[in-house]
């Protein structure tokens, strides 16, 4: 039995470590493991049930792990199978994953019926998306309904992340400064609910910062013609606000559906990912194919020497890779 | 008289307008525009003096502008003329530009020595990249000594700055807790320098932060053989603080020049700076080629119809635009 074959057949055993495993190998930079990966989620394909993929993003500190671990458990309670995924920045020059240990979730990452993945990003940020995308196919190809996208930092990590998900679910904290909520404001525009945490470290805060959020929802073009994003306060810790936050997320969820927002968000991230894909594989049989290493070498040199312009080089480059550069 | 050599012209006599009209050229996404900038930057080449290049990064409400300003305002004295620019993430829904004001910097912004502006990145991450070291360039060209590049966020925009400068900077806050600091660990290895701002607010936060990065850097892997990174706490609005930021300034180029680490990085940084160019025009060459458009979409609609699987989708793409996906 080959290695897709017997992965294959473990998904279908419910085997967590055939998960690991071929999580690993869609992970991979390796080109054998590439080509394993392609033919991999082929074989998996889509699952027909239906799931649902939520990205829950924030500061550092803003209670993502605390969150994750109580919403993860109240949402066992519907008989749903969890998958936590953690988008990881890793460091560019050590390479090592900083966060992604599952004892920040220890009673999630101890259920049977969930399961605790980091997942690191040694990559670009393309990478990162492309990945794990297939990642969270992966997992939904294994039985998994609810998946949970966590994205770590500010910016253009959440922005990818929010392009493969359902569901984006945005953290916030009550003392954050103005300029701090400025610079979110990418992100706030791609929330579909937002979740001001710790309200108890600081009431008014929090109530200040609510009203702020209301306002600038209303500023920004909407994502949903038939959804107003809620501003909800609260803690994590209380379940309370774990219900609220669950009636918000089925709200949406039914919402989309009835609209037909939800397939054709789905039917876009597809696009994407689809788009993603093709640009890597292009890379991979051009400029990055092994084939044309020490002509594209010799170009890159004759340019630092100031042999050629850049205009000369790149185009010497692709013509070598077979592309008429105009 | 053409468009280019027009302003060549303007460059030549100083005109600011020209510089303006350049950059926005350089930052611009249509096609013509992307013609025009290729030929400006060619006709501009690199100018033989010595110029510097410093990325200033840190969490918003570090006090990045209040630094810059005072740090260029005390620049000034010594004769260079300085150019700030501030890349920018824009909110990927609306396209517009969150700061990037002037105001920011209302003494620096209006000394005619100086020039000061916002570099509104409404494009992917390889696009903020490959356009600021195109507009670094211009700024070089037209005549100023050194550039300072303002990122703002956590993340992978610091890491591409990074990889434009010679100098990296990174501020930090005392108060800033454990966990940030954990996330910053991949824009503090790239750090060449590292400053903890607004000391007074918790001298004692500082006192220990201060430690804690020291030892995280005696942790790190080196960025360089010869430089030891300076740790300093401080003010951005005492002089005090800035004579010692600007001595580690000169220390570090000194000890860069001396060691030839900082021709080798430029020359890095320019490899860097070609592939991302060569990647960028594969890409308007093949897939993103207006000449291929119909077959791709048919494609693309294909695939989501689920006709076809994205594997023999993207293999007749690249195919169709001349290269043999294995």
């Amino acid at each position: 039995m080959n290695q897709v074959d017997s992965l294959v057949e473990g998904f279908a055993r419910k085997d967590r470590r055939s998960l690991a495993k071929a999580i690993t190998i869609v992970e991979s930079k390796r080109d054998t493991d590439r080509e394993l990966s392609a033919k991999l989620l082929q074989c998996l394909g889509n699952p027909d049930r239906e799931t649902l993929r939520i990205g829950i993003t924030g500061s550092p500190g803003v209670g993502k792990s605390t969150l994750i671990e109580n919403l993860g458990l109240e949402l066992l309670e519907s008989d749903s199978q969890i998958c936590v995924l953690a988008v990881d920045p890793s460091s560019p020059v050590g390479g090592g994953s900083i966060l992604g240990d599952k004892t920040r979730m220890p009673q999630l990452a101890n259920d049977p019926r969930a399961y605790v993945r980091p997942s690191p990003t040694k990559d670009s940020l393309g990478g990162v998306a492309h990945r794990t995308h297939d990642v969270i196919k992966l997992c939904e190809a294994f039985g998994f309904d609810i998946i949970m996208v966590e994205t770590v930092g500010v910016g253009q990590t959440e922005l990818a992340v929010s392009s493969m998900v359902d569901l984006f679910f945005l953290m916030l904290l009550p003392q954050a400064g103005d300029e701090l909520q400025g610079i979110k404001k990418g992100v706030m525009e791609c929330a579909d609910i937002i979740f001001i945490n710790k309200k108890d470290l600081d009431p008014k805060g929090s109530q200040k910062l609510q009203s702020q959020c209301l306002s600038a929802i209303d500023l920004f073009r909407p994502r949903w013609k038939h959804w107003k994003v809620p501003v909800e306060q609260g803690s994590a810790v209380e379940s309370n606000s774990l219900r609220k936050l669950i009636s918000h997320f089925n709200d949406f969820v039914a919402i989309q559906k009835k609209y037909g927002s939800w397939h054709e968000q789905r039917k876009r991230q597809q696009l994407i990912w689809l788009r993603r894909a093709a640009r890597h594989q292009l890379l991979l049989c051009s400029l990055e194919n092994p084939a044309h290493e020490n002509a594209i070498r010799a170009l890159e040199s004759d340019f630092l020497q100031s042999k050629k312009t850049s205009e000369e080089v790149i185009k010497e480059m692709l013509n070598l890779v077979g592309i008429s550069g105009n």
